[in-house]
């Protein structure tokens, strides 16, 4: 692990809240109060797909404490909510209407003055079902004749638009996003090899700390809400559709999320939440127990078929490459999570004829969304399992392989973006260095253990024509507040931007103070997430920190009577160049110019253009390309199946970084997660109940699975606009590494997550090749 | 009354929150809980004047649930606190450290899991005490050989510029303001008549229904405080100024107040609440008990000696007045009180020779800070009596003598400010024709009940040098936000920025909000006192819409290809002019600008300059002036001495009217206060020990006291530019009007306020005039 000092805020930086972090004075929305405040429970569903016959809620109401006990049909009924939600389609009933599409799902809301009371009334609720047949897995979902979920077509969510919609009513198919590169056919005429192999991912949880938590309190015609969301300004639209108000009347305030990775990233229990509010006329707080977390939203749980033509010297020909993602009863985010399933498929490969098929599709288990490498996980997990097969398969060094094939500066990505900033041989170098990787692999066999080396490289990319605002206020002691609507998550995203400011502004890191979220005052932001923060967020803040500065500027040349062109900023002065004297401190300006604070504002768009018809790029996308490789060793215990991951590189492209503590740990975070995910974890369903519903029941990465070295390389061209966020970045390239090291290691070769020691095991026996 | 309908807001706006506040929506700082909150109890002085000798906190410390029990010496013993505060002079301790200088200085706070322990603990402190002469009067205190309250020179804040203190080191003068206008000699030698009056009004209290709360919470190197004040950004860099932080680290947060009438300018509890944070290492809550609220701040009592010199048509030749005004034992802003005191003895009238000295004295009593009116109201009884009593004297109409002398357009001020938009004359005949006045006085008797009418005319000016800034973000559905550091506390500040920046924007008002103020994120104002909010942030939010606007032109101009010359704004739309057709709505514009929101920002800076050696302006003041007339017609019965005040007729100067409902309900509170303070209110101490203590002794006028007919003039002459708060306009003529009125009824001249029914049997007795 990196060892260094966290600095405190009045020095230099590692995390600014970090000792507010250690003796607790962090504000976590859990920890928001207001008086004469309710609690909320819901009742959930038990049935995976089922008419809803009857609902008695009688015995709920009469609980002492009860104050509201509402339905689905009583919301529907009501003239002033429109009682769906979610931002690309609106298919998700606040509470289940006339069916319910997964077990789990919310079916009645109690609020109570305490939650024992709430619980209570939701446990004498008592509702029917008539079941009907259900699906759980996204291939069946597409086949004909499979049960439907959502017969009607739902209605078009006002929210996004950067997204194709190509959902296929009276079919499960929530979206489809395809690529028809090249001319598939010839391209593997021309190959010499074509391998074709399946590969899964099951559903997983992100594991907050924080589970959803959210209070709400609606007032004549406005509404605040104080919500653990990455997503402040999407959940102040969504409520805002919900209620038929002008964005300017609802608030969303957002303090410190206990960890987000995705799970908070759209609205989830906010409308229900709201409404609630709304019924019972008082606030109302509802927080999600571990185990409703785990079934209000997913990993897309993912099969993957891939054919890749290669010549006999390894170059690709061609791919063509079907996946269907399994994104729940609901669509939340799964129409935009296949898009980068969708080009995910290519990798950072040169593929001259690529076809690419990808489904978002309903099933009757939780809605899958957003999760930390965002459909990238999923993909690259294909296509890095399989480029080490076929490298066995022809007999070539993997890495060469790779390094053949990956893209370089100023070719195209499959959506057609040109690459830029593109760095996959050096990164790919840099780990198989490190590792000490050597052709042919040479596994090291003590007793029982085996150890090997396995590689990966991956690539996605940010959101285009996201939008971040900010606004600095220079105060008239000089120092510095910062408005903007990122989200601090953990990810250090307040010390990012403190630090750009006092950068740009040249103070000290301690004068600069960055606001929480509350949507009525800070400037919009798309959303935090897509590791998007530090370079969108970041230029809007030094945008208008520069604009300050202009003012400064501006101000003292009328002062000192001097053109600006002949002024510098120096260490929080504005000063007459070559006449250090004639100086004056930005306190001095600021008072002298009787404006009570300067203010000034920035803006950052990412570029990218979307062709509505094939939701294909038009034109160049966002220059940050999310690049990483990574490299694992592993020890199996062939007569157990358990794999120690001894060491792990990972390397990721960062531009410049910020916040070399931060961002280490960023990636540190990201092995942390893949060695869990290549290892441990996965949502286990029996016709749509969930399993392991609980954190002794599903199993994490603990502190003891981490890689015993473990090496971050931060990949830098440190010139100013080269700002690149890496809260995701390495995350798909760490499980294909592990599984790659553990094949060859031990010659068994797992194409579905996780690579658990009863797989180990079975593939041993399988090979022959158990232990001895 | 004025009837009027109170819209929503969606609909007409009479107040935005009306339904709010009737339904107890509307949130409080009372209202504010944080988890792990402590409650705080103060102990107070039970001496006026005392060296502290010792403080046993022992047994309180002892008490179960206490977490801190905070002294004086251990506050100065720190290095992290600056332990005095004060927002001219930093002469306040948060806890009294040597001595004691009022009945109710906080000596000891406490901090515990509830507010009984609290309690407990603080009445378990031992305070001993060495009393040491004392002094209440602030003219007695002017004497030479008066006990001394500070010896020690105070320090200066740095939070105010703009008054120069002249504070007297080895005196209890706190400042002094004078005027030296002419040549007193000659004008009073030109003098037919001259006459010398000595005028007197007490402390009295301003009642806000929430008395002072504050709920503090410090991390490292960071504060934020939810306080129930009108001057946030000043209680910000009192807290920053006491912590050693900068402004950007000291976060205050500020919703709605129950009520301020000046009683919340300036810091109060704030700074005790925060150290006992810090020391806590908790979030604490302080509310304040009526009993010391009444203890906390006060109106100015004040003595004013008055000499007018007059040519025998009435013409005013000269004055010279001297006025102590009663600071208690703190400045708080009496150094300021005593400007708008100053300047206030010369009253709307035209004085050719003017020498005016007046006094911010240190007494042993609780301190006295800003109250509705400022320091005009001492001085408006002192002149508008004495005018009357002239008047008499010169056997004039006392609405003549006014007439001849008020001041006209042009003309200076006693400032030496030119006097624009001045309409004295035209208020002082419509409150005369209102009441129909006719002179000689003609008093109506009906048995014990004598009926008559009185007149009086007042002035003001608003706070120059003030800045008030804001920003205004529109939301990509054209809805918009109003950034705002005014304070909502009933005066409808919200509502009136939302119809300008809705009037500015030609939105419906239901699509603007107005924010709550957080100093984080809301930009500077001065404070929300001086009746100043509406058009001095009123002013800033309209830059800012305006700002807006321009963007939104633009924008659209490069969309529909059209200079933006020939577009005109309609409706929340950009058209072509004579093309309606080609028109984008603000939503679209904000859309296809991919801009997330726009932002714009505006200013609005008083005018005004001070000498700073005689802080007399220097140059045009705020075309502002507050200018009232009041015409009472009242009913003694000379039986019980009981004085109803029949009629009220109020004019004030409003320049344009923003919201009619508003307005008048302002004025009408400014009749309620003048009521009462023209018949019941005063502070009664004895030796420093106030007597009546709660609002069962302390008599304040109720709706059955309230003139059964109440006319309110709002003079309007709505140009763009003329917004004129009426806040505080009217009050300085209510008790002179009401006084005058009992004297042309009674023949009985009081010029100690109240005017009680004693004062008033007293009165006739003397005139050998009581009832048959």
């Amino acid at each position: 692990m990196t060892t260094d000092e966290f600095g405190d805020r009045r020095d230099i930086p590692g995390m600014i809240d970090a000792w507010d972090r250690v003796t607790g004075a962090v504000p976590f929305t859990i920890n928001q109060e207001i008086p004469g405040m309710l609690h909320a429970k819901l009742v959930r569903s038990l049935s995976a797909h089922a008419r809803i016959a009857a609902i008695r809620v009688d015995r709920a109401r009469r609980v002492p404490g009860v104050v509201t006990v509402l339905t689905g049909a009583q919301l529907a009924a009501r003239r002033d909510i429109s009682p769906y939600f979610g931002p690309f389609l609106r298919d998700q009933p606040i509470l289940a209407e006339n069916k319910v599409r997964f077990v789990g799902e919310p079916v009645v809301a109690v609020a109570a003055e305490t939650i024992e009371s709430a619980e209570e009334a939701a446990n004498l609720v008592e509702v029917e079902y008539e079941d009907l047949p259900a699906v759980f897995d996204p291939v069946a979902a597409f086949e004909e004749g499979s049960p439907i979920l959502h017969e009607e077509p739902p209605k078009m969510s006002s929210l996004f638009v950067d997204v194709t919609m190509r959902n296929r009513v009276g079919t499960n198919v929530a979206n489809v996003y395809s690529i028809r590169k090249g001319d598939i056919e010839k391209g593997f005429a021309e190959a010499d090899h074509i391998f074709e192999d399946v590969f899964s991912s099951p559903a997983v949880q992100h594991v907050p700390l924080e589970t959803h938590v959210c209070v709400a309190s609606v007032a004549r015609g406005s509404i605040t809400v104080w919500a653990s969301t990455q997503t402040p300004h999407v959940v102040r639209a969504q409520l805002a559709e919900i209620f038929g108000l002008p964005l300017s009347s609802v608030r969303v305030i957002v303090s410190t999320l206990g960890g987000g990775y995705g799970a908070k990233t759209y609205p989830k229990i906010e409308p229900v939440t709201a409404v609630l509010a709304l019924v019972a006329q008082r606030p109302v707080r509802l927080h999600l127990t571990r185990e409703e977390e785990f079934v209000t939203v997913t990993k897309h749980a993912a099969t993957v078929r891939m054919k890749t033509g290669l010549r006999r010297d390894g170059t690709i020909t061609a791919r063509q490459s079907t996946a269907y993602f399994n994104t729940g009863a609901y669509a939340d985010v799964g129409p935009r999570v296949i898009v980068w399933g969708g080009f995910g498929q290519g990798g950072p490969y040169r593929i001259p004829n690529l076809f690419v098929d990808t489904y978002s599709m309903y099933t009757n288990t939780p809605p899958a969304g957003a999760f930390r490498g965002f459909g990238i996980n999923q993909t690259a997990w294909a296509h890095e399992v399989h480029i080490d097969m076929i490298a066995e398969r022809l007999g070539m060094d993997p890495l060469e392989l790779r390094m053949k094939n990956v893209l370089e500066e100023g070719e195209a990505f499959a959506t057609g973006d040109p690459v830029e900033n593109w760095h996959s041989k050096e990164l790919l170098q840099s780990v198989a260095e490190n590792i000490g990787w050597t052709y042919p692999v040479a596994p090291h066999r003590n007793g029982s253990r085996i150890r090997a080396k396995g590689l990966s490289v991956s690539a996605s990319r940010a959101i285009p024509l996201a939008v971040s605002t900010a606004a600095v206020k220079m105060n008239i002691d000089g120092s510095v507040n910062v408005l903007s609507s990122s989200v601090e998550m953990g990810q250090g995203i307040q010390t990012a931007l403190a630090l750009l400011a006092a950068e740009a502004l040249t103070v000290a890191p301690s004068q600069v103070h960055v606001s929480e979220v509350d949507t009525d005052v800070t400037p919009y932001d798309q959303q935090s997430s897509a590791s998007r923060g530090t370079y969108s967020m970041g230029a809007a803040v030094q945008a208008a920190a520069d604009e300050v500065k202009g003012q400064l500027l501006q101000l003292a040349s009328e002062e000192l009577e001097v053109s600006p062109a002949d002024l510098e900023v120096v260490a929080g002065h504005v000063r007459v160049k070559g006449s250090p004297d004639r100086c004056l401190s930005f306190s001095e300006i600021v008072r002298k110019s009787r404006s009570g604070n300067l203010m000034g504002q920035g803006r950052y768009r990412a570029g990218g253009a979307l062709d509505p018809d094939t939701g294909l790029s038009l034109g160049p996308g966002p220059g940050h390309w999310h690049q990483a490789a990574g490299a694992a060793e592993v020890e199996v215990d062939i007569e157990t199946g358990h794999v120690d991951v001894l060491r792990f590189n990972a390397a990721v492209f960062a531009g410049r970084v910020i916040n070399r503590v931060q961002a280490e740990l960023q990636t540190e975070g990201n092995v942390a997660f893949g060695v869990s995910q290549a290892l441990f974890e996965e949502m286990v369903f029996d016709h749509g109940q969930l399993q392991n519903t609980n954190l002794g029941d599903y199993m994490i990465s603990s502190i003891k699975d981490m890689p015993q070295q473990l090496n971050v390389t931060l990949l830098e061209y440190p010139e100013r606009s080269e700002i690149h966020g890496v809260g995701e970045t390495a995350l798909p390239s760490i499980m294909p590494a592990i599984a790659n090291a553990i094949y060859n290691a031990t010659g068994v070769r797992v194409t579905d997550l996780p690579v658990t020691p009863e797989k180990v095991l079975r593939g041993l026996r399988l090979n022959g090749n158990g232990a001895s």
